[in-house]
């Protein structure tokens, strides 16, 4: 069978499993939920035997550091998948609402009801928790799932998807709700990305190039999970203390992920109040900063930042610091180099608060809040599959609301056009 | 210039535009579209001269029927447009409006605020109308919008973009808030679909087959106005009267829009009761009968349906006609063979109804109501730029609302990431 036919086959019966999942009842995909973190439980020396395997590949191809990190389970991290899959048999279940329904003048009602989106494809790379994590987000919103990790995780992910599947059938759903692609061929996610007519959507997670790679090569629906160039701008009106938190706080409490700060723009009339003790904070917490000239004549420790950095999403302990001369320089700013993800202000001016919500355009846009809150627990969506820098369809983080679409119904006694 | 960089300084300018326009209030816009409108009308005499240049050179290349009626200006059509753009200026604004506000544990204010797209490619053919209405919905909703027509309709396109653009920069907004292409050459649609980064978004209209060249063709996000192979399904709990007038209603009252029915399904327990009269009264309206054997022994004067016949969106006087066992052959028959537009019931079954309308996967699912009603203006969106068949972003009419996607905005009071 050729690649193609293999995920033709897969995608067929995604589509027959889909049909059963959308009108599956809450309780019943709820047990599927517990059954499946049960199964990984029960299985964890399986699931950490196939571990090791890809852990031995991966040293013996010289994988160090993060990357090795980010492939490593143990059996927290196991415990941590089951209640993750647990977690998401909490959260409500969108499926059926009826939103906005109106009475139109001719007596029809008029609503939008909550459906899944059908398949979905999901494209990743090295953490293998993504493989439960989104097999049961994609379960709680009606949708079958296709799941294609990391090569890298192969072994790793087979295993959970035996026990996720597992899961699944004991509840009385069908095994295809959720299929983890076997072939380590890296042709796959190409064939997957062709599969119109059978896969709804691709969400892909992984590096900038690879993003790149899936948006040129897809012929199915893509949402975006994109880099996060976020921004903090500190206004002369802001609060110095608040400041300095929140500054500090979008770039050292997690520098590695995308919603971590990459420069901090500063008003010119409060610089020299708070630059010179928040930037040597910066230093002693092993922060790089690269900065403007005028930051430099503040803090002459600072490295001459280039055109590139203010591009740059670092993802690392650097940080990009400028001076603006007003507020309207940074939203300048931002919406020159941000990447549309996160952008916060720090200021006690109300005018100057409502115009920057209202003006930078970006999946999230806080007022006196860390960037680090772009994040579906931390704004309530329960556990997200993603976050989208794209505009269409879903724009910031992805619950299992934004795994649904709607359908008009209408409900009439009679009607006809004239 | 190339024809890239000629599409690409549109598109530039189109960016420069949607920041201005995402920040203008309602007033201002309500004030350029009541301009627009009244320009349009104040130079109709000029707008008609272009029609009829296209006109001229359409019956040169041969072109008849309702393909020169759509092309074809009248004073009526003219004065259409015009209010068609002060209907939008009735219309509610929805940028702005922060929806499902919520307040978070930790004290956060976690919003969503509705924000236009930004710029917008809109790809059509035949009828000059589109180009006011597309030009004003995108207006009202804050995007700036590249309008490009067919070749065949280019003098008239281009002299309503002169007479919209004045309108539009005589209530203080740039000129490029709407720009029509203006060569003829028709790479300028291919190297548009390319434009990513630029163009937020392209909503393409016309043929089936040109709606595939788009969707193969494009790098940037589509919102595909797509086709409608809709049904009719009347159940055995059917009223008769009101099967009748639904089904009758759905295939003739304008046959050839994408709403209309094209295939008519009857329970087999109602079809002796049902049929007869019901296709006597289609065949008369001259509609072209097409039906399965079963039909064909109650109704001999119809023609044998093929495969080819469930398939196909007709969008002329033809009806094919099935005669199915039960709900579930209906539901089975639409999910073959529909193609996610609009599907209609008639029952006086409850549970029927409610299954019909959970069960059905399409953009519409109406009870006791025409497939006709699937329409901005009837589902109460005010004017509409395209029905989504697709299911990501927008499905179903499109209106203004549409047009826009949100943001999160977060509100703090200084809060930090632990």
């Amino acid at each position: 069978m050729s690649l193609r036919d293999e995920l033709l086959k897969m995608a067929q019966a995604g589509r027959e499993a889909a049909r059963v999942l959308s009108l599956a009842g809450s309780e019943l995909k709820n047990r599927a939920l517990c059954n499946m973190a049960d199964n990984i439980e029960a299985n964890k020396v399986e699931i950490l035997a196939a571990n090791e395997k890809d852990l031995r590949a991966a040293r013996e191809a010289g994988t160090t550091g993060a990357m090795l990190d980010r492939l490593t389970l143990n059996e927290k991290r196991v415990k941590d998948m089951a209640n993750g899959l647990r977690e998401i048999a909490e959260l409500p279940d969108p499926v059926g609402e009826v939103e906005h329904e109106i009475v139109r003048p001719n007596g029809l009602r008029v609503g939008r009801m909550r459906v899944p989106l059908g398949v979905i494809g999901m494209v990743y790379e090295a953490r293998p928790n993504v493989t439960s994590d989104a097999a049961g987000l994609c379960l709680k919103s009606g949708n079958a799932v296709i799941l294609r990790g990391g090569t890298e995780a192969a072994e790793s992910n087979r295993a959970i998807g035996i026990f996720i599947t597992e899961g699944i059938q004991a509840a009385g759903l069908p095994a295809a709700s959720a299929q983890v692609v076997r072939t380590t061929d890296r042709k796959a996610v190409a064939e997957l990305l062709k599969l119109e007519g059978y896969i709804d959507c691709v969400i892909p997670r992984g590096s900038k190039k690879f993003l790149q790679w899936v948006a040129e090569n897809a012929r199915v629906p893509v949402i975006r999970h994109g880099d996060g160039n976020c921004h903090v701008y500190i206004d002369s009106h802001a609060e110095i203390r608040m400041a300095e938190e929140i500054a500090y706080n979008a770039k050292v409490q997690r520098p590695g992920v995308c919603n971590a700060a990459e420069t901090l723009l500063v008003h010119a009339n409060i610089a020299v109040r708070i630059l010179p003790e928040l930037l040597s904070r910066f230093t002693n917490a092993g922060v790089e900063v690269r900065a403007c000239e005028r930051v430099r004549e503040i803090y002459p420790a600072a490295k001459e930042a280039t055109e590139e950095d203010w591009k740059t999403e670092y993802l690392d302990l650097i940080l990009a610091v400028k001076i603006v001369a007003n507020i309207q320089e940074a939203i300048d700013h931002i919406a020159i180099y941000g990447s549309g993800h996160s952008e916060a202000i720090v200021t006690q001016d109300y005018l100057h608060a409502e115009r920057f919500l209202r003006e930078v355009d970006a999946a999230a846009v806080l007022v006196n809040a860390s960037t680090r809150f772009t994040d579906g627990g931390q704004f309530g969506l329960g556990a997200e599959i993603g976050i989208s820098t794209q505009k269409l369809h879903a724009r910031g983080p992805m619950g299992i609301r934004e795994l649904t679409t709607t359908k008009f119904i209408v409900r009439g006694q009679g009607q006809i056009r004239s």
